[in-house]
């Protein structure tokens, strides 16, 4: 990726940390520390990987201010706090950097009537902005992106490429689309007809995401069905690749879920909930707040217990499934037994009888 | 969303209703009578939301012109015949009014040769549409729709935001295909090789949509294998977003699935089919139709029977699938039941033979 | 598709074959031999497909020159050494005829900055190019592409239209990728906080992707977290469409992987492996090489030994998940045997007793 210098020096100062050794030497990239090379930088916190310590060629590692070295460091040493703190600190503000370069409107690019933008926004090249749309500043809207009419989207919010919003989409502050994801399509509502034909409900809502927003790429939200309703994503909710998410679904503050996962139409989900991949939910049902979801698990009714953690199509508690599964690869074991136990008892019985008749 | 003003006077004219009530009163969305503000529209169908009319802020509500009102209602009133009927044909008509809003060609756009177009088309900017393609009437291609070689697109067709038609696809008429679609693509056919690697299989074939069909978003439809031969989307298939449509496949006619579905190659789906989410479907198979198909499902074999109902990975009778799965729960209790009973037996039988050994 | 003609003589000289009837007729398609007409091109290999080649309209048969004719054959044919080989050969002729077709560049179309272009090149309309950008000779970059900064791209490589290609990504030669395919967007890597909220671990390093791999549509493969790391996939890896490789996985050499199948972070798969559809594995496992791993199973442990045929969630050897499956549709039965079996063994122990009692 795009590289850029820094001394040791200027990276310590960002820390409010000390140098030990060669402040001046520059570093370029932010490296495990198994794996570093001269001119980049790297972090050691966990005890397990002191050894690399004394091996690394990286040109600089930060480290703890209580950290006692056992051997030669070759290394210069950034001496901080917290370690994982800082190095984490830094990556962000690295990431920072790369991310928000790009301003400025890239041609050609096509904005329609009313367009209020605000400042310091990136407009990349074949980017489409439809009529009466309102962007906040300091927002990326990078090359094909699609925004329909009526949308808004917040401060410092990033479109990656090819993101396509539906008209009267809203999307709130600092949130982050990936390359291809669909915001606002259709529901699936399609009423049977007598002819055994279907036709379509109308999808006249609208999609709203709240702040602090992450979304993966190729991922679907759909609309709300009625004028007025709108499929809610709340503030801090994570969302990875190539999920769905259907009409008038809710998915409460700082849930986070994983790739391939699939939420039926009008399912509320609760708080700080962590959903895995392949996961489908049934429509229509409501999911308790710090509820876990195994992979590929199935929901078909509402989970009111919070704190629970599930697997299994359909799901029920994780460890009560594993110990059904374990039975479940034994089963022709199992039947077999049955069957001997049934074979003995018969046998046994006989045997009884003809005692039993002996003893007349 | 885009937002139209009518009088009251207006709808129950488009609806053939009668007002009663302050027909002058604008009204710009629908919505559900639980929510209905102010200036919005609604309608009372169901007995169960009766409740909802006496309280509702709505400016009007269209009900059926033999409800009685038990108290007092503050709405306008339209009059029908049947009000759910009427609330559809209204919201169908305000969707047609808003989705055929735009026509005309927005720059830049790009089209190839010979491409010959009906009226009232709309072509987004930054659409491509290749050599030799024909186009329908009132078609509408939003921005960023790629439209490959020698493409035929029926009348009244709508083709959302980034939908990719490769060369050769034939899309009848009405369809609806959401953002990010893919339809044409290559067929995953490759012959191994002595060597363990693979050689791509080409596939020539095209893809055949016929009218009245729905897609949803960023779902894929591969091509034929050889030239001649057709992935077949019958009429009025209703397919949601992110499903997978492998070569050679044939959805039968009025067909609907679910979101995240996948079928293999050369499989052949019935008519009037209902298959629910995230279901698995493998290659070269055949499906009856009217046949039911529950989320998750995995069908290995061709189901010869029409209009079963099935569940399970692989998929069995959905009651039966029930009944086992409840079992499958107490798999470690009915493990436990065994062994006591192995060991019971065990005890009963040296028991028996103690006692056959004392009775000598 | 396009057609082209050429004369049978023209197709026996690609195919260093013997034209036997009259070489001069013109084909333009290829077709199977049950459905082929005239005007297009067939071949027989399969013996079970003998009884077609006296029926066919096809223009022209290739078969093999030691092919001993029943009956009379309308069709004109040519003579082989292996009849399936040469038809191959001649598909994959035909498809690169139609495939490399275009050159140059369309119009309008972004290039960045320091963009080092190779010879015959396809750039399609609104393709965008960003800066520091390398691509080979033959390289096809179709409409709506998305090429970030930084990206190198092989020689004879095709991009089909709405691939997005994050900065600092690698592909190789021979590589084909298709429509709305994402490679590089950010793994799913967020840390947890003590409020509650998640804070995203920035995702800095890329997608590095080997010669003559194939890609599906809608597919998405994250980068690495690490600047330096890389997600890999290696050389002859075919991947199909919507499917999810998550940040730092490895994909062996030759491996197979069928559509919607999901990857989680820092697995890393083995080389000649075959992956069904629908299949999930978790994170930070290794998948030995010729795995092969049925559809919809979910893989919660490495797999160490080579060669193994696995099926179910958690999966195992797949002939055991069939036994035990077929055991657990009767569930129900072997629960009543069961019952059945308890109280016959209740009633004879109480018989026992009294028998026991009596005999004090």
């Amino acid at each position: 990726m795009t590289n850029m210098e820094f001394t040791i020096d200027q990276v310590a100062g960002m820390l409010g940390g000390e140098v030990k050794g060669d402040g001046s030497e520059t570093v370029n990239m932010l490296a495990k520390i198994q794996e570093a090379k001269k001119g980049q930088i790297t972090f050691l916190s966990n005890p397990k990987y002191e050894q690399y310590i004394y091996t690394t060629n990286a040109s600089a590692v930060i480290v703890s201010k209580d950290f006692v070295p056992k051997k030669t460091i070759r290394s210069n040493l950034i001496l901080v706090e917290d370690a994982y703190v800082s190095f984490t600190a830094l990556l962000e503000q690295y990431h920072q950097l790369l991310s928000f370069q790009k301003t400025g409107i890239e041609q050609p690019s096509f904005a329609g009537e009313n367009v209020k933008a605000g400042e310091n926004i990136y407009r990349g090249a074949f980017s489409y902005i439809g009529n009466n749309v309102t962007i906040g500043n300091n927002v990326k809207v990078y090359p094909h992106v699609f925004v329909g009419d009526d949308v808004v989207i917040g401060d410092s919010t990033i479109l990656h490429p090819h993101v396509k919003l539906y008209g009267g989409t809203r999307i709130g502050c600092h949130c982050v689309i990936h390359a291809g994801t669909v915001i606002g399509s259709d529901g699936f509502g399609f009423a049977p007809q007598e002819d055994g034909s279907y036709k379509a409900i109308p999808q006249m809502g609208n999609v709203i995401i709240e702040d602090y927003v992450s979304i993966g790429a190729n991922t679907v939200i759909d609309c709300a069905t009625f004028s007025g309703d709108s499929t809610i994503i709340r503030q801090g909710v994570k969302l990875d690749n190539l999920i769905q998410v259907a009409h008038n679904v809710e998915i409460g503050k700082n849930t986070v879920i994983a790739a391939q996962t699939g939420i039926s139409g009008s399912t509320k989900l609760g708080e700080n909930c962590v959903i895995a991949g392949q996961v489908g939910m049934a429509g229509h049902i409501v999911i308790a707040n710090k509820t876990s979801i195994g992979a590929q698990a199935g929901i078909l009714k509402s989970i009111t217990k919070e704190g629970q953690q599930l697997l299994g199509a359909p799901a029920f508690d994780v460890k009560d499934f594993f110990k059904a599964y374990a039975v479940f690869k034994k089963l022709p074991d199992l039947n077999q037994r049955l069957r001997e136990l049934q074979s003995k008892l018969q046998h046994f019985e006989r045997k009884a009888e003809s005692r039993s008749v002996e003893s007349r």
